[in-house]
C-alpha cells in the first residue's frame, strides 16, 4: 500500500458493531438453564456478549493468547522510575525463562503466552517465544522531543495488527520501564484530565517522583500540545511503541470479530488509542481488572467501564487479563454445559 | 461422647490463631520475587495468608473441594420462594448428572464436588457424589415452631465437622428452597439489625414476597427470641440444616488448620454461626465474592470482609467459592513459582 495510514483506516472500517440479535438469543437461552434468571450476574453478561461476538449459540474459548509487548521509553532518562531502564530486556529474558508472574498464571490459566520486542533497548537473539519487531531501540524522551515519527507510530501499530490472529480470546500485556508516564499522558490528553488526576505511583515511586512525572506531563504537554481527537498526533507526541502496538493488537483483533481482554493502566492507554482511531473496536473489549495505578479509575469512568475484578493488582505484562481470561472461559463454559430446566426435568419458578 | 454439645465446644477449643511468624515470613518471600512491591494486591495477601495457615514457606492448594450441602425449609409452606419445595432434590439430581453451574466450574477449575444430603425432604438412593446424613426430611416452618431441636442442631453439625478433612482448600456451598429466608433471619439476629435490611429476593421474589418474608420473620423473632450470643440458639429456632453443616464444616476445617472459601448469602449465614461458636474460625474463611442478594453487603461489613470477587452472581451451590479457589490456586502458584530478582539477574528498584 502507498499510504500506511490509510492502511491502519482500512482496518478500521472492518469493524462491525457487534449483533444485537445473537446478544438477545443469548440473553434467551440463558433463561432455559437451571438457575434463577440472572443468577450467574456479569458471568451471564460476558457469556452473551461473546456469542454475540462470535456470531454463534455456541461460543468457544479454547485457543487463548498473551501477547506481553515490550518497548523501552526516552523518558526514563529524567528519573520517573523506581526501577532502572535495563530492566526492561532484563523482565524479558525472565518472560523467556517462565519466571514472571505473566508465566505462572498463563501456565495455570492454559493460556499461550508470547513475547513481541517492539521498542526494547536491547539487541535480543532470535528465540522461542519472542516475536522481534523491534521499530527503535527506545522512544525519544517526550519532553525534549516527539517520542516517535508518525511513521514509527504507524510501525508499531501495525505489528500489533499482525498478531491479532487464530485466537478465540486475545489478552494485552506489556514491558516497558517508564511506560505509566507516558500512559499518564495519554490519559490526561484523550480524556481531558487534570496531569496531576492521570498521574500515579507506577512501579512504586514516592510523592515527590510522583510530582515530578506530572512535572514532566505537564511540561511535555505544553510544548508538543498533542490534538486529542489525533490519536496518531498523541502517541506519536507522548506514546510509546507497546502501546501503539497494543492498539493495532485491538483494532485488528475487532476487526476479526476476536474478543480482547484488556490488562491495566498501560493496555488501557492503548484502548484509548484504538478507541480512538475506531470507536467500534470498544465492543470487543473486556476490560480485566481495576488496577491499584491512581488513574485507572479515571480511565475507566472514561469508557464507563466496570472492569471484571479489582484485585489492587498494578503488575502490568497482562496478568490482569490472565486472571480474567479464566473467568471469562469460565462464563462460556457455563453457558454452553449447563442443563436446562427441560433436560434435567426441574421445575420453573 | 455423653454431650454432644461438648464435643462441638471441644473442637472449638483446637483451633489456633493463624502464625504471625509464618505470615512477616510471607511477606519477605513476596519482595525477592521478580515484581514490584505488592504489585500482585490482593494475590499477595491471599497467598500470604495460605502459608501462614498451613505454617509453611511451601504452601499447596492441590486438593480443592467444595461440599454442596442440601437441605429442605419448613417455611416454604409460607410461599417465600419463586421455585417449589420439590426443586431442592431435583437440583440434587441436577448435581449427580453434573448439569448444575458448580459442576461446570468444578470441572473448569479443577476441583471435586460432593453433595451432602443433610435434610432434603427426598429419599435419594446410595450414589457416588451423594453423602446420604439426613438428619431430618425438612426443617420445621419457624414461624410456627422452632426450625429444628437442638439434638438436630447438634447432629447438622456434626455433619459438616466429619466432612472437613483431606484436602488443601474447602468451599463451602449449598441448596435448599426457602434458604435465604433463614439466612435473613440469622443474619437480622446476629448482626443485629432491622429485618427489612438483611431481607433480599433470594431466588427472585417481587417487592410483595419479599415484604411477605420479612413480615414472617419478624413474626418468628419475635415468638422465638433467639438469643444472639447464642449460636445454637438461633440456629435451633430459625436456621436449616445445611445452614448448621457448614458452621461444623467452617469450625472443623479450622481446627485441622484447612483454609474455607465461603460462598455467598447462605454459606455466610453458617460462617455467621461459625464464628459465633469459634471466634478463631474467622481467620480461616475467605470470602469468596459480594453476592447480589441484598443482605450480603451488610453481612460483610459485620465481617468486616472484602470478598475477592463482585460479580452480582446470587447464586449459591458453591458457584462464587469455585471461582475464588481458582483465584486463591493462582495466588499461590505465583508465591511458589516466580523467579527472585537474584536467580533471574534483575536489577531492583
Amino acid at each position: 500500500m502507498d499510504n500506511p495510514s490509510s492502511f491502519i483506516a482500512q482496518v478500521c472500517r472492518l469493524i462491525e458493531p457487534v449483533d444485537q440479535a445473537w446478544l438477545s438469543a443469548a440473553r434467551e437461552r440463558q433463561l432455559t438453564l437451571t438457575k434463577p434468571p440472572g443468577s450467574l450476574g456479569r458471568l451471564e453478561e460476558i457469556a452473551n456478549r461473546l456469542a454475540a461476538i462470535q456470531r454463534t449459540a455456541t461460543p468457544v474459548v479454547t485457543k487463548k493468547r498473551i501477547y506481553v509487548v515490550a518497548g523501552d521509553h526516552g523518558v526514563t532518562t529524567e528519573g520517573v522510575s523506581a526501577y532502572p531502564r535495563e530492566v526492561t530486556a532484563q523482565m524479558v529474558f525472565n518472560f523467556l525463562r517462565g519466571g514472571a508472574a505473566i508465566n505462572v498464571l498463563c501456565r495455570h490459566y492454559g493460556i499461550e503466552n508470547v513475547i513481541v520486542d517492539v521498542g526494547v533497548d536491547y539487541d535480543f537473539q532470535e528465540r522461542p517465544g519472542l516475536v522481534s519487531k523491534k521499530v527503535r531501540r527506545g522512544t525519544e524522551n517526550f519532553v525534549e522531543h516527539p517520542a516517535m515519527t508518525e511513521e514509527e507510530a504507524i510501525r508499531a501499530i501495525q505489528v500489533g495488527m499482525d498478531c491479532a490472529q487464530g485466537y478465540d480470546l486475545i489478552g494485552t500485556g506489556e514491558m516497558g520501564i517508564g511506560n505509566t508516564t507516558s500512559s499518564s499522558a495519554i490519559l490526561a490528553v484523550i480524556a481531558g484530565l487534570p496531569v496531576e488526576e492521570a498521574v500515579g505511583r507506577g512501579t512504586g515511586v514516592d510523592d515527590e517522583r510522583m510530582r515530578h512525572k506530572a512535572n514532566l506531563i505537564r511540561q511535555a504537554l505544553h510544548s508538543h500540545q498533542p490534538d486529542p481527537h489525533d490519536a496518531l498526533d498523541v502517541l506519536t507526541k507522548i506514546g510509546g511503541f507497546e502501546i501503539a502496538a497494543i492498539a493495532g493488537l485491538i483494532i485488528a483483533a475487532a476487526s476479526r470479530r476476536i474478543p480482547v481482554v484488556v490488562d491495566g493502566f498501560i493496555s488501557g492507554a492503548g484502548a484509548m488509542i484504538a478507541t480512538k482511531l475506531a470507536p467500534e473496536s470498544r465492543q470487543f473489549i473486556f476490560f480485566s481488572h481495576l488496577s491499584r495505578e491512581r488513574g485507572h479509575r479515571r480511565m475507566m469512568e472514561y469508557f464507563s467501564a466496570r472492569p471484571i475484578l479489582d484485585l489492587d493488582m498494578c503488575l502490568g505484562e497482562g496478568t490482569g487479563a490472565a486472571v480474567a481470561m479464566s473467568i471469562i472461559t469460565a462464563a462460556v463454559r457455563l453457558y454452553q454445559e449447563m442443563a436446562t430446566f427441560e433436560s434435567a426435568s426441574v421445575s420453573r419458578g
